[in-house]
């Protein structure tokens, strides 16, 4: 009995973090609906997408549809994550932050869960455009760079130059992406016959990702212009619907409608489709 | 030494669980003995599985054969992990859980390891049936899902409802693997010739796979109707006994014996192995 | 304002690990001039190495590149996250241990870069090689569970027994790691036309990874007969400095004047290379 006390005193600290992070959310409206928003669109997404896909047969246009499925999935699990208080935690800001000193609120849950749909984004788009193995690979690793190292710049709390080195780290991982969405992807979109498709993807991919820096930048977690966490969170929360969801379902429409093109491309790469008997 | 002395204060929660579950768990031989008989299992099939394996030849063969053995190679390092007190915590329930206001001893580790071993035994079984690339990564990705959002579950101490709701989504990613192994991969591995051992080895991963959500609903972390944690602990253990080492046995043992029917479909997919000279 | 103190107060702990560490880094000229270097010289890597992948066009010299210019990006973001103190922590050694009840800082950052960076270096090792997928997955995850539980076995502070059981471990996934490298990898780079550079580099590799675990075992984490934290920092720092930027250079340097021989063993195997039309 004198045990569990000890470990009960000696563990409060990870309990009460999670406690106070779950109050905190659940007494701010805008921050909580931030959430929950997300929470309800990603489930929605989920039944359209496993109904859209139903009618799609070919292999590779399925990997396609497994991958853009993922993106709502992985997404409902990091909102209730963040809701549940879970993947939330306190940063106490260093010297030189416009909050120094204060407990700021890390949603670093979203980095974490980021590393896990973004990857998802870059696969559907890189099989879309029928990009060789090399080039996805490279992007997809660049881009979960870009991710971990966004979730280290929230985390440090020693030394305010050490978040911005991160996050200019993280911001050339960044370029990385972009030149490949930018330069190099749309060509081979070209040739495979997408390119339609591929381009107001790309756009809105590149439009809407480059919100997501800028919002770090602005910030409660960068400069702190906005100093709340609440329209902070609906920032990230905004772009997640429209960089996820919505170009979840165009993604997927597109596929759906257009199997005999996917199906077609398989012939001069590598993918699961029993090669065409021509 | 007054700055070693101020971290010493400080460090002391984290270092203290971990001695703390050491120590709980060695004077526990219910718990302790649960642990030991699965390092002691893993080992044993490791040494058979290399002795196994000495005699395939085939790339893709080599390929189930490297998948197979990754499994005793992860539980060990798991299960030894929780000896150690290393991948163990004490989480205090929440109000309305049966124990709420304790602290309950958490094997948290063991979800870090099934997101790792569970892969490598749905990968053997894929390239077993010899299914499509698309399948394969929707079905190991929903497994990941399944781990990682039952780490969620298992963690969560802020609020009683919300442990459900991560156990509910865990248990959606595992309808997916369900009906991949029981409506889609037989039809693959029929076409495989694979159908006899697939069917064997299919049963045996959905039945007992089936046992863990039981056991975490039924156990300390769910509903408590068991509200031992060595019991708990041995049900976890016992499943692992079964669906890891002796179905990698099984797989083995014919992969070994059949290195002819897993290289000719190595034909109509993208593997490793050069393409048959016909 | 009462929750924030309380908050405050309960977070203080972590908070307080990560500026300790920081400044006990910034105070030992030693150990920070460790970790500085690794970050210049990963700086210049990284500008050196797009500037030599730039001729690059066939698409699996490029998967090769891509793979090896990770290598420095990786190690770059790994040694901010040191020095930053993020990814540092002190470990109060158990009893056994030559420092056993000291605070003994731990640099397990480290370990989880590694986890991402060695296996880019085998990535781009059997892709030179022209492995089989099977040989090269299963290496791969040897080696990733080695550096995992390099992890484990540097976090235990419960039993000084059990840290040298995972340190044990984690020597069993490097001897398989090994066999492939020495054994059954020069085979393959036979066949493919790259045994030159290939036992070059494989040379290269094994040395200087073999020096990891001895410096684990004979610095503080070990047996401490080097007591220096500094010293022990400049002995891993030394090694990344050969085994990732040295090898990186001499890689990337074949790989280019070489596109003609990687583009050719595209041909057996499956890569994103299109087919040559001969």
């Amino acid at each position: 009995m004198s045990l569990a006390e000890l470990i009960n005193a000696v563990d409060t600290p990870i309990q009460t973090t999670q406690a106070d992070a779950l109050t905190q959310i659940q007494n701010d409206m805008l921050l909580s609906s931030s959430l929950w928003v997300n929470v309800a669109l990603a489930g929605l997404s989920i039944l359209l997408f496993v109904y859209m896909g139903r009618k799609i047969k070919d292999s590779r246009a399925r990997l396609i549809w497994g991958a853009t499925l993922m993106i709502p999935l992985v997404s409902i699990s990091s909102y209730i994550g963040l809701l549940s208080g879970l993947t939330v935690g306190f940063i106490e800001m260093p010297a030189g932050h416009a909050l120094a000193g204060e407990e700021v609120m890390s949603q670093w849950g979203r980095y974490l869960t980021w590393a896990l749909s973004t990857p998802m984004i870059l696969l559907a788009l890189g099989l879309l455009a029928d990009v060789g193995k090399g080039s996805l690979f490279t992007v997809i690793a660049a881009d979960i760079a870009m991710c971990v190292t966004g979730l280290a710049a929230a985390l440090i709390s020693s030394s305010y130059m050490f978040r911005w080195v991160f996050y200019g780290i993280s911001c050339a991982f960044f370029v990385v992406v972009l030149y490949a969405l930018l330069v190099e992807w749309p060509k081979a979109a070209d040739e495979a016959g997408s390119s339609g498709i591929f381009s107001t993807l790309r756009i809105l991919t590149v439009v809407l990702w480059l919100g997501y820096p800028i919002i770090w930048a602005l910030g409660v977690e960068g400069l702190a212009v906005v100093q709340s966490v609440g329209i902070t969170s609906w920032g990230y929360s905004g772009l997640d619907i429209l960089a996820k969801y919505v170009f979840a379902f165009l993604l997927l429409r597109w596929v759906a409608m257009n199997e005999g093109i996917v199906s077609a491309f398989g012939e001069s790469t590598t993918t699961g489709a029993t090669p065409a008997d021509d």
